[in-house]
């Protein structure tokens, strides 16, 4: 069997394909890349615990036959190749890549010793990639990293007529993203955090299917199919804590305070959960951090609501820099009063954009 | 006591000094910069074990003083400054930083603190700065990064009388590169290869003043003047080893040949010495490599000098590759022989430059 491919072509596919392919696994299977040789391509699939993936590439084939590879080997091979086209030539228990005066001779496993992996093409939801991609992006940073509770791990996602709700939390800080529109899908699911990662990867422009049955979510989209398992567990009531008043706001640029909170954080100690303090007066937000080191400080002009109040607050200059940066423009930023109580982040120029970040106990 | 200079003009100057200042050491006054206000500018200055530097920054100054600072600190903090002008306020005990609306205070330490540094202004020897760096980037490469004997983790400085001759060795190759003109400065001395990096780091235009005094270099560069420590100890008599005489050689791009290397060692086994194995024989290099994933292999058209032997002689890769680095068009690659008696790397176009790898035993 020959094949033969644009390198780049090859290469750009099987990047998204191996990175979900673990490169060492207890069990070897889950480590193998799986080849199909179709008419008008290849399609290259493999698994994590938590996704399976296909692609198709298109190639000029001749015959057909399905193979097996280790997934990160053979992509560090097509990744070093010195012409602008492969060959692939694939026997029962080789397969000989060639480009220029390069050969590599790799040795296949049996097709039967990958992951048994299957996709559906019944996919009744639809999306644009491009709004699903800002809806996850916006929600998936507030998921916690590990050492928790598996479902804050996690991005769920609320559908149902008119409503697409991505949203996340590690209880210490959360972020939605509502799309205001239907997908044709309805309930509520938690995707892995990490499985979201590598669905933004692959989402270019057009359309994304999307089905969920089994535990999964199918998403097809382009030449990639994914399966991502759910998580199971009851996410947190998250919106009983939004606060729901706010005596005092104010209003500046995202990105001038997130840089503002940055460098005056490079005093803070990060053993003492990186602790900015914000001080909102007559019109000007002053953000000063102390450590060991010393101490930095820097002002704001703000538009203020509320002035006849002042704001004492303290935060983790990590979470409210996170918060800041799906916010394109102006930023409003709201305090639900007692310096304990959540503050809320809303973008100006689009509604749909909540985050709330929890403030450090000041003591 | 107050400064005021431009942002990027202190940042760059600071960034040279702080590197070579450690962060963390078990004397605290290492990792002190010291700052020292004088009439036009700044002084700042600082020290490791094995390199002391200062580095004057053009600032306007009001006062005279001493003063001393954390210098990753105080890097990391001008590193953030928001504006293009910064404003330094030194009293005895505290340096206000000043830049647009951010303020930091940091705490500064008695200067009687800091490592007691000096700088000689007798430098009877003068050499070109890119001649210089042309000459020590050429041979760095070749001296041992750890856990060998001390000496082979410097360079040596061959200097006399129309010579110059920068040598690093780590037992399983060499290089060395002759500038063929004098600096003034007599003998022979071996500095760390780490301290070679920090001077290469300030290496501009110009001239560079040198002096070899009381254990060590002392060199002065535009704005900077640097003590680098000399290592004691034998190098080993090299020369003697360097072959004389090469039955077969041949000639081609040494990035093509670099390139292919890199590519066919991808296979190679990294535990077993990254061996690439290289065949020559009618005008035509082959390279191969074999692992546990598969073999690889590449042809090269080569010009062969020796044509009616044949060669066949394994490198580590890395070894060939780094011996490639500094050859800018054709090298020539030269066989001693015996597959086990070491090749000779040499620049078609530069006849400074010699390398040498010892070939891996090929049993």
């Amino acid at each position: 069997m020959r094949v033969n491919v644009p390198k780049k072509t090859l290469a750009d596919v099987l990047s998204n394909v191996e990175r979900i392919i673990p490169a060492r696994s207890s069990n070897p299977g889950l480590s193998l890349l799986r080849i199909d040789l179709e008419d008008g391509g290849l399609v290259l699939s493999g698994s994590s615990l938590d996704i399976d993936v296909r692609a198709k590439v298109p190639a000029d084939v001749s015959g057909e036959g399905s193979y097996a590879v280790v997934a990160h080997v053979f992509g560090m091979v097509v990744r070093s190749l010195p012409a602008d086209d492969v060959e692939l030539d694939l026997t029962e228990n080789e397969l000989q890549i060639t480009s220029g005066s390069y050969t590599t001779k790799l040795q296949l496993v049996a097709p039967g010793s990958t992951a048994v992996v299957s996709f559906t093409d019944e996919l009744p939801g639809e999306i644009d990639a491009d709004q699903l991609a800002k809806a996850l992006t916006s929600a998936r940073y507030a998921a916690a990293v590990a050492d928790f509770q598996a479902v804050f791990r996690g991005v769920k996602l609320e559908l149902a007529d008119d409503r697409f709700r991505a949203v996340a939390t590690d209880g210490f800080r959360l972020a939605y993203y509502d799309l205001g529109l239907g997908t044709g899908l309805e309930g509520d699911v938690i995707v892995p955090a990490r499985s979201v990662d590598e669905l933004l990867r692959v989402l270019g422009d057009g359309p994304v299917r999307l089905s969920l049955d089994g535990g999964q979510m199918s998403v097809k989209h382009g030449d990639y199919s994914l399966n991502l398992k759910l998580m199971e567990g009851a996410f947190p009531d998250y919106e009983r804590v939004i606060p729901a008043n706010f005596p005092v706001s104010i209003t500046l640029s995202a990105s001038r305070l997130a840089e503002a909170v940055n460098r005056v954080s490079l005093m803070a100690d990060k053993t003492a959960n990186n602790r900015v303090d914000l001080f909102v007066k007559d019109g000007v937000a002053t953000i000063t951090a102390e450590g060991s080191y010393g101490r930095s400080q820097e002002e704001l002009p703000v538009m203020q609501e509320g002035t006849d109040s002042e704001i004492a607050v303290a935060y983790n200059a990590r979470f409210l820099v996170d918060a800041l940066g799906p916010v394109g423009g102006d930023v409003r930023l709201m305090f639900s009063g007692a310096s304990s109580s959540p503050s809320v982040v809303r973008d100006l120029g689009d509604d749909n954009y909540l985050a709330m970040v929890v403030p450090l106990r000041t003591s």
